[in-house]
């Protein structure tokens, strides 16, 4: 695997572009609108929001990757198109009709995505300003205008790319995700769109992607609050490659890594960016009965508001991570319990060790800790990043909306 | 009912102290150590946190309300008696045998509780002491102290008492309660004593207040963190009465009303004083399928930490409200979400109102705040309390335990 420039331009055929729309009206100087698309048609999965709200953008793109194929991908940040009702969803396909119309393919292949305020209709007349903005600008030089473009609250643009071996030759993988408040499993206010010139049927891209977004997209927690457009969505053109990958091959194994690895960078660049995060924390649970177990405990401590809180304080307590790991619902015995902050261990089968205050204190003010739970003798494993709950946090939401 | 004064020592029979045992040994002038006991035996019944670490303290007193009959409670505020092992265990069993010893009474009939820091062996010595302090301390004016004794990060003490009319005559019930973080349903950092002098036999005290638990400590939320040291425990002496309270009575169900509401008034004391919390918001849920559902659906709402960050920044911001209730699990048709703030409708049939922005903002400014939720035309309904998320919260959390 080797990281490479482009971002989801980086595999053959595909081009992107950000435009400023001005869709929140205020005439600010940001990119606000994104496209990403590919010179054939590529098949196209998703994963999506489980939120019973979800955005009208959401269900259309669904539709569109419920069919497999897809040319291109429109996201605008600024306005979510979600609780806006039949309103809602006929501007989401009149978005992607006017892009359908523009780059002559059909509209059952194009995606649109929305992020940003809840409950206004979008302004459409600046909305289809910003798709024909976007369709002009579009460059395989693009990457970067896109994923600024898709910014909210993120403090950084996030993309990526790598190239990997196959027996076929090389193939690339690029994304670029947004997101960094209302992230919690099954996903948040977060928006990741993948490409990749691998060629793989729809209907293994969608079970690929599933496992990997699992591992990786549901495997993190800013907050716990899981909005109504999350979204990921992942274009295969195939350009690099003749024959589709077929599952059980050494290739199609290497292909769900790549696709797996690149989605990990990005979930943790989401926490990383996390809305007034000081700290990035990977929760290691070991021991369990299964991973399943794992997870859950694991998510039960990156969730719990006074872990997250002892984290910002760079206090080693050890006893609120216990104590989130009690509550979890996974049993497992008490004095089987140990915890270790780094590599230092601060609870050794149940009880406290006598650590030195001055070591934890050290572990505790790096930017980036390892906490590593073990809850026994099973061999259930799971990884879970989080952020800490900072003053810039509570800043940050108490008045996005206004 | 009416309210009187005299906390739990209100009800004919009981006593209380409060005692400055230095627990945390470090000499601060303040009562740590707790004592509120029945002049009679008294039926003894109490509700536990369900945290795996249940503390050793939480096993003791669980034994004693599984026999049903109680004579004392001990609570020592400074540390938890939490994680401590087998050591844990026998420091307990100690403290309980010192009061049965000063009181003459069985070790059985003794209750011990402690709150404040995990981890750390209870100093038995300055236990001890505390009990000793406590015994001698004991008169039916030490209702206050002992309240003031239990606190933690509590800015007050939390107490109170009722009289009602039963057909025989009047019964009284007294209460204190501490807790202020870690506030989560199924219990928390939450320590509350009931006493009454009503007579009820343990097996019908143990489901009257399984129920009240339900309807009030179990519906609100500070934070999400459920602790390993919760207990409600409830003496009923019985001193006010002959014969013991009948299910199905109307007897019965006053005492239980009356019970219940004094755990309201407790449980709403707890969120008031949560850690860092500006503001008191009620979230009603209305129109669900069933309760359940919408109790789901408020305690998602009550927890999601962008509608409290909201709340503290005074922001009508419906929109997390309406998604924590759309990814809360529970299903409703988006079309039939309608909310309201205090009585202003903000969202209606899943589209939002013009409301008018200066109304919401006068409302959101209120230091008590009531959200409607309706979920469509179900008869489920579910009250929940939840406080703000302030910079306080952070502040008081990113350095407790050091």
């Amino acid at each position: 695997m080797r990281i490479i420039d482009g971002g989801v331009c980086a595999p053959q055929g595909f081009q992107a572009s950000g435009f400023n729309g001005n869709i929140k009206g205020k005439g600010l100087d940001r990119k606000d609108c994104a496209l990403v698309t590919s010179q054939v048609k590529a098949s196209i999965a998703g994963t999506f929001t489980t939120n019973v709200l979800k955005a009208p953008p959401i269900q259309w793109t669904e539709g569109v990757c419920i069919r497999g194929e897809g040319r291109a991908i429109f996201i605008n940040s600024g306005n979510a198109n979600a609780c806006t009702g039949s309103i809602g969803v006929a501007d989401a396909q009149k978005t992607a009709e006017r892009i359908a119309l523009a780059l002559e393919v059909p509209v059952t292949e194009v995606a649109v995505l929305s992020t940003g305020v809840i409950g206004v209709p979008l302004p459409m007349d600046r909305i289809l300003n910003g798709v024909d903005g976007c369709v002009s600008a579009l460059s395989p030089a693009g990457h970067l205008d896109a994923a600024q473009a898709i910014m909210t609250t993120d403090t950084v643009a996030k993309e990526m790319a790598i190239e990997i071996p196959l027996s076929t030759g090389p193939i690339r993988l690029g994304a670029m995700a947004k997101g960094s408040g209302m992230i919690a499993p099954n996903m948040a206010t977060m928006i990741a769109v993948l490409t990749t010139d691998a060629r793989i049927a729809p209907v293994n891209l969608r079970a690929v992607l599933k496992d990997c977004v699992d591992r990786s997209f549901n495997c993190m927690c800013v907050d716990n609050d899981m909005s109504t457009s999350d979204a990921v969505v992942c274009l295969a053109n195939g350009m690099a490659m003749a024959e589709p990958l077929a599952p059980g091959t050494r290739d199609y194994e290497a292909f769900s890594e790549a696709l797996n690895q690149i989605c990990v960078a990005m979930a943790q660049a989401v926490v990383r960016d996390g809305e007034g995060a000081t700290k990035f924390i990977e929760i290691r649970v070991i021991g369990a009965e299964n991973d399943n177990d794992a997870k859950t405990a694991a998510r039960s401590i990156a969730h719990s508001q006074l872990c997250k809180t002892a984290f910002f304080g760079e206090d080693a307590n050890w006893g609120r991570i216990a104590c989130a790991a009690g509550y979890s619902g996974v049993k497992f015995y008490p004095e089987d319990l140990s915890i270790l902050l780094g590599d230092l261990p601060v609870v050794h089968e149940g009880l406290p060790t006598l650590f030195d205050e001055t070591a934890a204190k050290a572990i505790m003010s790096q930017r980036d800790i390892v906490v590593t739970v073990n809850l026994g003798g099973g061999p259930g494993t799971a990884v879970f990043w989080t952020s800490d709950l900072s003053h810039a946090y509570v800043s940050i939401n108490a008045d996005y909306r206004t």
